[in-house]
């Protein structure tokens, strides 16, 4: 253990220049989703690979048709030439900033903040995925400096696309599989704590499916004193769509929608029962008071084990300061299903699209854009790793460590899976209040600082 | 007569430079509803004053607390102090032009066009009502020119806020009723001709209420991923509610409001069978083939003669580039119906917010944004002037003039009523393909040349 004890305290000492460190790389506003910052996510890429360099690692920027993909490699100790292979994932894309207006800080200045709740690091990114893949760049400096070497073989991959559906991801993978598939096991580090003070391994994680639909009635806009009342109009064809996705019970009507869907465990039910999970708390810190889910279905089976279908935005017609009193040519949603289980996105895509085409009346036509399409993810946690990770974590926090679901979408630990052959772990230090894709996004100083020192003692236990 | 050939010899002679004086006014975006053109309302409302006073008009544009009001008086010719005194009403104010992409031309610098139905106006408020309202101008303008006075005494009255609801105009009014309650009639040049070749003088308009309606959730947008099926999304509330708001019939179902609906008389519905109108080809013109109005009511009534509920707009969550997976804190339409008979506008809009208020789940709240409410208005053609301009009317167009509906609102008409005592005369010379609202909105060469005639038709057969 003083191998480890001698990493903490290295990590403790140099928590300031660490966060120096990840204040320049949240200057960098590397929005994946938007064209108009392909430049700065280039220049996230490069940022990081010379944070890789910085540590010995044989890193840099692998071009695709989207933005680039951060490799890089590391062996470990020379005496110990059976250590473990790991692999880490983390992404330094970050979500859009609208509404800008919502934010009391430009949300590509960040601050070190002190709040009620403690020191927090505010700014777009600093939870959702920077501050959380260098609290493990961070443990592996620390490690270096005092050890000269990692404790374990590493092999590093970054995405920039992870807001923006990872077009480029699997092309990527495929391509490369012979350098990616011999690692023992993925580290994935974009997920939270449970709770304020309860480390969590994620194990799993639900499927997202993305579609974008635009209704078309006239040919343009019209005066709708002139046609009001004899004209179609697209947007009530919209709301009229959207309205009927879900019944009464808040369940989804998309034919065949849940099939695949399980049943959680009496195992499982019992673990997340005994996490004392408080939906009015939940709910609380958003300024709401009731769950809206599924009727009979607890807290934590909304979010983790259910299907959702949700609006994501919805346009039409004139939407300017005054009235227009026109009836709009065109209506748009963006729609999107979290999927659990084994359920088959691609198949739920048809039977949405189908249904939308049997809901338009005559003189409609419907436009779908896809977005993305990732089947839910499962961990094994027969892997021994999982335990002494877990005993790790809990050496760390206040409480135990838990296995537990996220209602998020990870693709990458399945492709991971079904490209590659390697099992994932996924160990993430953000909390429900970090404010993730939404203005003034921030990160508790006290995650960074004990993830830091969290994965410095998971490298230890797995080493 | 002769006084009357002289002057429309006259109008056609000068047709071009009616035509370009034309142009200067419609290169002043004068949009009322954007606070961002006030400035250019103020400068329309000069350009008209101007027009007036090279007339012998006593004009200005006296201040209100939104856009000006052009008011000028002259009288008629010395030698007939009995001549009749009528008042004449247009607006200088345009609709906004988004979408500005589906513009073939910029909105503001108009052109005259060839096209395969003739030659044409194009640019924004050429139709509606910038083009229109110079038609009378420049028929007084030749009648002036020949006779050296003009055959009535006249007011004239043109707001810059019609496009936006009106604010100021009633409040105007009221404070200067002594001014403008003397006139034995009102001439309004803001319709259109029925189909091609009918001139029309309108004796029903529709009323118009406008609410904008927000929809409030969670406290911020939320990662739907980790809200995803427990928290409750406002877009799906607002599609909910629009969706109810017509039954499978196409009826409106917010209560009472069909309260003060007549049906149409016998008369009337035989005189509006005898005009042919074919809605398969009304429709066509916009790409569309159906009538969607309520089941069982003709076309004419869809359009003419029943009361409307139409979405405006409506947006809500990410509407930008790419996919964000996000659920909105908030959700908003602007909705507007059109009414009839003596529907009460501030009734219906209690109705429909509480209508609202009641199909609101737990943690959702609404905020109300009132766009105007007029009441429907009804002519009355006992004054013996409408049959004399109908016959005036007919001499000019290939077909004989029609009293007819109109489907969009023209507030003042009722407001005359109400607040002067005044009735009005409404004619006008666009034609349904105008585009009015909508990119590329046109005038007819031809509209704005016979209209000019018509004008000196009218103002010789009641004068």
């Amino acid at each position: 253990m003083s191998n480890l004890n001698a990493v903490l305290s290295r990590i403790d000492a140099e928590l300031d220049p660490a966060l120096d460190r990840l204040m320049d790389l949240l200057r960098i506003p590397s929005i994946s989703t938007d064209p108009a910052f392909k430049g700065d996510c280039q220049r996230a890429a490069d940022w990081v690979v010379a944070q890789l360099q910085s540590l010995g690692v044989d890193a840099e920027a692998r071009p695709t048709p989207g933005h680039p993909m951060v490799v890089g490699h590391i062996d470990g100790p020379a005496d110990n030439p059976n250590c473990p292979h790991l692999m880490f994932y983390g992404h330094y894309d970050v979500q859009p900033v609208d509404p800008l207006d919502l934010w009391d800080k430009p949300p590509f200045e960040p601050e070190l903040q002190d709040t009620p709740k403690g020191r927090v690091i505010r700014g777009r990114g600093s939870s959702d995925d920077k501050g959380q893949f260098m609290t493990f760049i961070e443990a592996c400096r620390a490690w270096k400096a005092v050890h000269g070497a990692l404790p374990c073989k590493l092999t590093f991959f970054l995405e920039g696309e992870e807001e923006s559906g990872s077009p480029s991801l699997v092309p990527f993978l495929k391509e490369n599989t012979a350098e990616f598939s011999t690692p023992d096991l993925a580290l994935i580090c974009d997920t939270g704590l449970f709770g304020h003070d309860t480390p969590a391994i994620t194990t799993m994680l639900r499927g997202l499916l993305g579609e974008e639909i635009t209704i078309t009635g006239p040919n343009k806009d019209l005066h709708s004193g002139m046609y009001g009342g004899i004209a179609m109009n697209p947007a009530r064809v919209l709301a009229r769509i959207i309205a009927s996705l879900h019944d009464e019970t808040g369940r989804i009507t998309v034919p065949g929608f849940y099939d695949g869907v399980p049943e959680l465990s009496a195992e499982l039910r019992n673990q997340w029962q005994s996490l004392g999970f408080d939906p009015a708390e939940f709910l609380g810190e958003v300024g709401l008071s009731e769950p809206a889910g599924e009727q009979g279905r607890s807290g934590l089976e909304m979010i983790w084990s259910r299907p959702t279908c949700e609006v994501n935005g919805m346009w039409s017609g004139y939407t300017g300061d005054g009235f227009k009193t026109v009836l709009p040519s065109e209506a748009s949603a963006k729609i999107s299903f979290r999927l659990v289980g084994t359920q088959d996105p691609l198949a739920i895509r048809e039977s949405f699209r189908a249904m939308v085409r049997e809901m338009l009346p005559p003189d409609c036509e419907v436009a779908f854009k896809p977005h993305g399409a990732s089947p839910a993810g499962h961990m094994s946690t027969a892997n021994p790793m999982f335990e002494k990770a877990r005993v790790a974590l809990s050496d760390e926090w206040p409480n135990a460590a838990a296995f537990v679901g996220c209602g998020g979408s990870i693709p990458i630990a399945g492709y991971f899976q079904s490209i590659l052959e390697v099992d994932s772990m996924l160990i993430g230090f953000g909390r429900d209040d970090d404010q993730l894709h939404s203005p003034n996004e921030k990160y508790d100083v006290e995650c960074f600082h004990k993830g830091m020192r969290s994965w410095a003692r998971v490298l230890a236990a797995v080493a």
